[in-house]
């Protein structure tokens, strides 16, 4: 964050009618707030692409019946460590757990480390949330 | 098209050299065309998501040796020709053939006619590329 | 979870040499397990498109700087907070905050909080990660 | 095309009846087909991934109304016109076209290629269908 700074920007005015309406129904407070998520979207499409120092959130759905597999999980993340930043488990219901893993690093490594998680037994969703530091943003 | 409007957009300082940076590097001619660009790209996912008369193309590609895959191919086309624009096809070696359906028309008939397609024995791949009609746009 | 079964599947040659040699890549137990990788993640898909009850978890990058985020994020939350499970806070750097939403309940509902949470004045980022509950899977 | 080779699967049962389930709705006349669906597209996300050569088509939607545009857009072409095979034109309404580009070499030209038309001045949208040369799927 380093202070605002104003600029104008031409637009097509039918396009600018369309996108007025759609950020009316989103709520947002201002339009400058609209673009301004636009443009940071692009930008962490863009450190994701690029191996950028990126941070994000794995999401693994598992049964912990399956024996071992709380083990499994961790000894993984162990070989993982300096990319994790914390976890939180979740109940869902009598038999599925759900792990929050957030995590910090190279991009490769992200997958890497998500790809392990989600191909042991046992596990039955794996997914990454693609998020950003915040850093320059 | 209904000509050019001008309005003026407050950012992070910090955040728009970020951007400037990168529409530089994707040689963009100004930060207008840029912004623009994201607008629309927004604007036709809503296009998608909220059922407005879109259009598309679907690319499937498939081995032509497959006994009666070509004329099964073209018997599904003909059930949903009110979609079916145009179609292109392309021999991409001895055995595969690429074949590209332009279409026009609601989200769901579009993906139905897209799933019956990449259903049917033989065809090896399809998929569907979201564009807009460039109404209003 | 209810048991094991078992099913052939008949598949081209060519096409199970390149799939093992990728599951051999991502270090998959089993030929099983990474198939059934592949039905989950679809049929996951086919949870949120269409209207299922599903689980994920939002992630926002905010900078905890600005004056009444923190509470106005609070507020929104306790407008859904029949969706949210629970919350985890990070400490990115000196600016940066991560929070971690948990949410369970209808795509609709999970889809209107995220872009309530991502519209907020002050909020960099926000991403949601599509999970499963579990059930039946 | 090698000829099948069969092999068995083992799956949990609940998870085996959701899945036949969707690909009835979906009308995949065998499972197989259905499963060699999912492996496919695994794999040519692979192969986009992997900066294997691939194939895929451009669409861009332009009004031909502005001045030059259709010369710079066959300028951009002839720049790589090593990576395209073919391209169809249509005439969406009286001022809007679709051009479509069947492009095949590898990810990063083609995203170049790709990243090129769609920042041109007058493309209102771009888009990209990934597809595969369908060679040893």
């Amino acid at each position: 964050m380093s202070g605002l700074t104003r600029f104008s920007v031409s637009l097509d005015k039918s396009l600018l009618d369309e996108f007025d309406q759609r950020i009316k129904q989103a709520q947002y407070p201002t339009r400058s707030k609209a673009i301004a998520d636009l443009i940071i979207n692009s930008l962490v499409e863009e450190q994701w692409a690029g191996g950028k120092t990126v941070s994000g959130a794995i999401i693994l759905v598992y049964d912990h019946h399956k024996r071992g597999l709380t083990n499994k999980l961790t000894h993984i993340q162990h070989d993982f460590h300096h990319l994790i930043i914390s976890t939180q488990h979740i109940h869902m219901d009598h038999n599925n757990c759900m792990e929050i893993i957030v995590v910090k690093g190279k991009p490769t490594d992200i997958n890497n480390l998500t790809r392990r998680l989600k191909a042991t037994k046992g596990v039955k969703h794996g997914s990454l949330a693609m998020a950003t530091t915040g850093d320059k943003l």
